[in-house]
C-alpha cells in the first residue's frame, strides 16, 4: 500500500500524467458525475480555506468589504457590455425552466413544459453585470464613493477540456468590483490588487510571479487594461495565476450608473474587477511538488508537522505519547497545525508514506531507542533529508525548519524561472528554444496580426508586457518592425 | 436624513412591514434583478461572516471536514431515493442548455437550440443526492468511517413566495453530511449535530430555542428522523431554526454505499444530514431588535463599539482623536472591533442614528466638556439608555456593557418565550388562543389526519415533540384519543 502510493508516474516521464495522478493520491479532488465539474475532496479543500483566509485578511486590510450577489444572470444582462457578450454569453450554463413533474409514463421526472422562463438565466461565468446593475442602486454622489467590494463565489463556465483545478467548468474563486469617482483612482485600484495578489503568490504560495499587463488580444471582455500574474510551472509552461482589470466606465455605461461630483454634476462611475480562482490549487501543486506526491509550503499547509510514534507495544506507545504531548502542545501554542498519529490501523511505514504524498512540511519519527538516547528523528519534505537531533530543544528547531522551507521553496522556484528565462532576437531561435519549456524575453511589433501568427506557428503566446524590467526598444523579430520593448512569450496553461 | 433613517413602522403596526424596512434600512440584504433572489449587502454579509466563522470552529471542534461538490445534479439523481424526489424535484431551476449564440435577427443573444443536454442538471435544492454518489468512492471498508463532512455553498429552490432571509429563492448555507458504520452512531451524529446549533443559537445569537423531533408530515423528505432547533420571534410565530436529519440506510441504498464490517461483511452505510442558512439572519433581525432598528447580540456584531467624537473645530478634534486613539488600541488589543467615526461629511446626529439602526452595541460620544471632565458618554443600545462616565476605566466598563448585554438579551428572548408558552387542553380554547402569538403545548393524538385538520383550522403547525418538558400522557385536544405527551404548537415563518 505504501508502495503505491507513492508509485508516481516521473514529472519527466509524463507531467501531465504525473499531474493527474498527484491530485488523485494526495486526496485533492476528483472527477463528479458532472461533465468538468470536480468535487474538491478535504484534504485539497482544506489547502483552498488556508488561502482564501490568508486572501481575505488581505482584502479586508486593503478596505474591501464581503458581499454576496445572485448566482444567476438575466440573459439580456449579458448584453449589455458589448465586448463582455463576446466574451462571456457563449459557452454557459443555461437556465430555461423552474419545475419538473413527475413524468406521465412513468419514468421518473421530466421537465415541465408549462414552466418555461419568459426570459432564460444564466449560471454566472463572471459578476460584472449583475453587480452593476446593483451598484446603480447604491451610488448616487461622491461620497458613496470608493465602493470596494468583493464577494467569494462559484462560477461557471462550460469549458469543453478540462483538468482539475486548471481548467473546469464550476470553479470557486473571489472577484473583487470596485467603484471610483476618477480614472486615476480605478487604474490604481487594479494595480494595488495586483499587488496583492503578487504578494500573497510570493510570500505565502512561495511562486515568484511576473507581473505584467496584458497585450490587447488577452485582455478581458469588456476591459481598457488587463494586469496578470504569471508564474512558471516546473516544465516551463507559464500559469495566470491572477488578474485585475481596469473597466473604464464600459459598465457604468451599459448600466447607466453616474454619480454627482463635488460639483453636483453627473458623471459615469470609474471601475475595476479582480479575481483569483481554485486554479492557484493548480499552480501550488506544479511549482512545489516533486516525484514523491506533493511539497506544500508550511504557510498553507493544512498539518504543518505530523508526529509518527514507533512502538511494538502499548507501554512503549504510553511512554512515547507521555514524551510527545507536552511538545504537541508547545508547538499549537505557537500557532502551529500539528498532527499526533498514534492510530494503530496503519503501519508507520504507511503513515510515511501518506503524509509525503500530501506534502505535510515536517515529519518526526520517535521510537523506544530515541526515548533512551533523549533524541527524534526529523525530516523535511522538500529535502526529504533525515537527520536525528536531540529532543531537547527541538520546539525551536521545527519552527526554523518551518522557515527555512518556506524562504526555500521561493528560492528554488525564482531559481529556475530565472535559468529558464532567456532573452531571443531572432524568429527562427525563438521556435527552437520555446520547445525547451522556456519564458522568452523577445522584441514584437504591437500588432495583433505578429501575435496571431506566433501563436499559430509555435503555440507560445505573450503572456503579458512585464511591468518590471529591460525597456530598451528594439526591432519585431517577425516582422522587422519597431518594437518599444521586450515582452514575455511562453506556452501556458 | 437622521429622522428619515429612524422613521420605521412600529413593531405593534405591522410586524412584516417593519421587517422589511429594517432589512432595508440597516443596509442588510435588497431585492435583485432575478425574481426571488436577494442581494446581501456588506453589512449584512458582515454578520453573515460573523456566524458562519463561529459555526465553522464548532464544526470542526466536532471533527467535520470541509469539501466542495458540485451546484449540478443530474436529473435522474434525484428520482433515486423515493421520498426524496416528492419533497426536492418540484420547484427547481433546471440547466437544459450549454450555449447561447448571436441572435440571427441582431436581438442579442439567444440560446443555441443545438447546445441541448442529453440530461438535464438541476442546480442543487440540497446535496445528498450528489454526495452519497461521491460517498460510494470514498467508503470501502469499516476504516473509512465515520465520514464526517461538511460544505458551505449557495442551494437554490423555486420558492413562490419570497422573503428577505427568510425564504429566498438562492439561499447561502451549510450542509453537514455524514456517513457511520452504525445506525446508533448516526442517529447520535444527528442529535450532537442539533445540540451544536442550540449552543450556538443560545450562547451567540442569543436566540433560546426548542429542541425536538418534527413530526412525519414534517420531515425531511428522504429521512427516518428529522430533529430541529425552533426559536419564538416577537411576534410570537415559530422561526425553523435548524434542522438535523437521521436518514438512516436510504441514501446509501439509493447509491449503493456498502462498506466491509470487521467480520469483512457488506453493509449499507448509515447516514445524517444536517444544515443552517441565511434564514438565521431574519432568526437574529426578529428577536432583538426594535422600533429604532436592529439590536445585535454583541458577540455577532461587526461592530461591536463606535465612538463619535463631537467637536466644532479641527483643534476640538485634535484633543479628542489624541484622548481616544489608545483607548481604540487598547480595545482592540482585547479583540473587539472598534470604529472611531471622525467623519466629517456626517454630523453626530445622523452617526447617532445610523448606528442605532445598524445595531451597534456600544456607543461612546465624546466632545470638549467630556474632556474637560474627564468623562465620556456610553450609550448601550439595547436598552437606549445613556450614562456619562469617567473616562478613566471605560475600557473595562465597555467589556462589561457588552457581556451584560449578550447575557441580558439571552435572557429577555427567554422570558418572552416563556411568557407566551401555553398549556392548552381544549380545542376551543387553542383556537382562540393561538391568535394571540404563542407556543401552545397541547395533546395530540399523533395522526397525520388530525395534524393537517388543525393546521387548516388555525394555521398553527406541530413544531416539534419537545425532546425536554413534561411527558406525561394524555388525550387528543380534537378526537380525545390517548396522546403520549404534549407537543408543540405554533404558527411560523
Amino acid at each position: 500500500m505504501a508502495k503505491e502510493l507513492k508509485n508516481f508516474t516521473k514529472r519527466s516521464d509524463n507531467y501531465s500524467q504525473w499531474y493527474n495522478e498527484l491530485v488523485a493520491k494526495a486526496d485533492l479532488a476528483e472527477q463528479s458525475a458532472v461533465r468538468g465539474c470536480m468535487v474538491i475532496k478535504p484534504y485539497g479543500y482544506a489547502i483552498w480555506e488556508k488561502m482564501q483566509r490568508q486572501l481575505d485578511d488581505m482584502f479586508k486590510a486593503t478596505g474591501h468589504q464581503n458581499a454576496y450577489f445572485p448566482l444567476l444572470i438575466p440573459k439580456s444582462f449579458l448584453s449589455r457590455e458589448a465586448d463582455h457578450v463576446e466574451g462571456f454569453a457563449k459557452e454557459c450554463a443555461v437556465v430555461t425552466h423552474y419545475r419538473l413533474k413527475n413524468d406521465p409514463e412513468g419514468n421518473g421526472v421530466v421537465v415541465d413544459p408549462a414552466a418555461k422562463l419568459e426570459e432564460e438565466l444564466i449560471i454566472r461565468p463572471t459578476s460584472e453585470t449583475i453587480i452593476w446593475n446593483t451598484f446603480k442602486n447604491w451610488i448616487h454622489s461622491y461620497r458613496d464613493l470608493p465602493l470596494l467590494v468583493n464577494q467569494w463565489a462559484n462560477v461557471f463556465r462550460w469549458e469543453m477540456r478540462t483538468r482539475m483545478f486548471l481548467r473546469t467548468a464550476e470553479f470557486l474563486w473571489q472577484e473583487g468590483h470596485t467603484a471610483h469617482a476618477t480614472r486615476e483612482e480605478a487604474e490604481a485600484e487594479a494595480r494595488r490588487m495586483l499587488d496583492v495578489y503578487a504578494d500573497f503568490a510570493e510570500n505565502f504560495m512561495a511562486i515568484p510571479v511576473v507581473k505584467g499587463v496584458k497585450t490587447e488580444t488577452e485582455r478581458f471582455a469588456g476591459a481598457l487594461d488587463t494586469y496578470t500574474i504569471e508564474a512558471m510551472m516546473q516544465d516551463g509552461k507559464a500559469l495566470q495565476s491572477g488578474t485585475s482589470h481596469f473597466l473604464g466606465q464600459n459598465f457604468a455605461k451599459a448600466f447607466d450608473v453616474t454619480f454627482m461630483n463635488k460639483e453636483n454634476k453627473p458623471e459615469y462611475v470609474w471601475a475595476s474587477s479582480w479575481g483569483v480562482s481554485t486554479r492557484l490549487m493548480g499552480a501550488l501543486i506544479m511549482t512545489h511538488s516533486d516525484d514523491n506526491g506533493l511539497v506544500l509550503p508550511p504557510k498553507l499547509a493544512p498539518i504543518q508537522v505530523v508526529i509518527v510514534p514507533i512502538y511494538k507495544n502499548e507501554d512503549d506507545l504510553k511512554a512515547i505519547s507521555a514524551k510527545v504531548e507536552p511538545l504537541v502542545a508547545a508547538l499549537r501554542a505557537k500557532g502551529l497545525s500539528v498532527k499526533y498519529d498514534d492510530a494503530d490501523n496503519r503501519r508507520p511505514g504507511f503513515k510515511f508514506a501518506d503524509y509525503e504524498v500530501k506534502g505535510v512540511p515536517v515529519r518526526l519519527a520517535i521510537g523506544a531507542k530515541d526515548l533512551a538516547n533523549g533524541t527524534v528523528e526529523l525530516m523535511r519534505r522538500d529535502t526529504l533529508e533525515k537527520e536525528t537531533l536531540p529532543f531537547e530543544g527541538i520546539e525551536e528547531h521545527i519552527v526554523k525548519e518551518l522557515d527555512d522551507m518556506q524562504a526555500s521553496l521561493l528560492e528554488k522556484a525564482r531559481k529556475r524561472r530565472e535559468e529558464r528565462t532567456i532573452t531571443v532576437d531572432t524568429y527562427d531561435e525563438f521556435k527552437k528554444r520555446i520547445e525547451e519549456g522556456v519564458f522568452i524575453l523577445a522584441h514584437w511589433d504591437g500588432t495583433p496580426e505578429t501575435e496571431a501568427l506566433i501563436k499559430e506557428e509555435t503555440k507560445a503566446t505573450i503572456r503579458c508586457i512585464p511591468m518590471d524590467g529591460d525597456t530598451t526598444p528594439g526591432v519585431c523579430m517577425v516582422t522587422g518592425k519597431p518594437s518599444k520593448r521586450r515582452v514575455l512569450f511562453a506556452r501556458s496553461y
